[in-house]
C-alpha cells in the first residue's frame, strides 16, 4: 500500500489518517461498502458486502451482475467503508458536522478461479457480516460456487478519515442560548425473527442473541 | 427523469424499480450519500449529507473540498443511497442475503451562486439530517456562505432496489436442522450528549428527544 495524491489526505488533517492500522479498524467494524467503478466514463457506486482479509478485500454475487463484470477486468475501482458514529449540533449552522468513521481504498480486482479459494473467500464475508455464522450453513455446492463470482479485491492505496467529539463553535457564539450537542447513531441489530416455515422451538444461535 | 441502460434494473427484477415514489421514499429516509466521480479515469466514492427537493439532491461542504471542485464542473456523477434493514439468514450459504433499499441515480451538479439560494439548499439538508433544528441555529454569515460550496445535483436517472422478508431456500434445504430468519437492523440515536461548555439545565430541543 502507498500514499499518493489519491489518498493524501488533504484537509483538516486531525481528521485524517493514513495508517493501515486505523484503517484497518474501520474496514473491519463494517460489513457495507460502495464501490465505484467507471464505464464509458460514467462512473457507477453500488453497494455490497465485503470481507477483509490482509490488504485484501473479498466482494461477491451473482455471476450476471454487472459490477463483478466489470470489475473482474481489472478497471480502476474505489471501495468506500463509512460508520455514521452520530450528528454534532453546533450553535452556527456552519459548524454542524458528523461524527463518522470512512475509509476510501483505490486498487483494482481479480477474479478468483479455484473453488476452495471461492469458498474460503466466502467464509471470510460471511464472517464479518455475522462471525459465527458460517459453520451452521449448508456450504456451497459445485453449481453454487459457479453461479457465483467472487473478486479478490487488492487495496493499492488507502486513507482513513474520523471525527469524534462535541462541537466546535466559534468563540462568540457559545454565549448564544442554543442547545449544542451530539446525537449519537449507531447500526443496531433488533431482535431475530425466525423464518416462517423454520419448525417451531428451534433455538436461536448464539451469534445472533 | 428517464430510464436506459444505466439504470434498468436487470437482474432480480421483483427487487427493483423506477418508480419515483419508491425512489423518493427511499432518498427521504435517508440523510448519507455516496457520490462517484472520475478524475483521470479513477473512480472516487465519498460519503457526503443530502438533501432531497424534488429531483435535486443538495450537497455541500468546504469550498477546499476536492469532491465539490471536480462536481461543480458538471462531470457525470453517481449518486448512491443504501439503508440496511436487516441480516437474512438462510439454511445455504448460498442464499444468505440482506434486507436493504437502495437507490443510485446518475446525473450531473451545479454550482450554486447566490446566498439565498445557497442558504435555502443548507435548510434543506439540514431539515433531512434533523427536522427541525433549522429554527434554532446561528444562520450562515456572508463569509460563512462564502467559505461554502452548495451544489445541487440534478437526477437525470434513478433506480432503486429493495429486499425485504424471510430467506427462501431451496426446497430440500428446508428438511435441515438450520435455523434460518432475519436479523433486523437499522441506524439508531441514542440520547443525545449536551457539549460540555453548554450552561447547566439547558433543555433539550424536542427534535432530538
Amino acid at each position: 500500500m502507498q500514499i499518493t495524491g489519491r489518498t493524501r489526505v488533504r484537509r483538516l488533517p486531525a481528521r485524517g489518517s493514513n495508517e493501515w492500522a486505523d484503517i484497518c479498524a474501520i474496514l473491519d467494524a463494517a460489513f457495507l461498502a460502495h464501490v465505484g467503478f467507471v464505464v464509458d466514463g460514467q462512473p457507477f457506486v453500488i453497494p455490497t458486502l465485503f470481507g477483509r482479509q490482509e490488504e485484501t478485500l473479498y466482494l461477491h454475487g451473482s455471476a450476471a451482475s454487472r459490477m463483478l463484470r466489470e470489475l473482474e477486468q481489472g478497471i480502476p475501482a474505489c471501495v468506500t467503508v463509512t460508520l455514521v458514529d452520530g450528528l454534532v449540533l453546533a450553535r452556527s449552522a456552519f459548524h454542524h458536522s458528523m461524527n463518522y468513521r470512512s475509509v476510501v481504498a483505490f486498487g483494482t480486482a481479480r477474479k478468483i478461479q479455484e473453488d476452495s479459494a471461492k469458498e474460503e473467500a466466502l467464509r471470510v464475508v460471511s464472517e464479518q457480516v455475522i462471525a459465527g455464522r458460517w459453520n451452521d450453513v449448508r456450504l456451497p455446492t459445485a453449481k453454487e460456487l459457479k453461479a457465483t463470482t467472487v473478486l479478490a479485491f487488492e487495496i493499492q492505496e488507502a486513507s482513513a478519515k474520523v471525527r469524534t467529539g462535541p462541537p466546535k463553535d466559534d468563540a462568540e457564539d457559545y454565549a448564544l442560548d442554543i442547545w449544542a450537542g451530539v446525537v449519537p447513531m449507531a447500526v443496531q441489530r433488533d431482535h431475530a425473527i425466525p423464518d416462517p416455515l423454520l419448525p417451531a422451538g428451534m433455538p436461536l444461535p448464539a451469534y445472533i442473541k
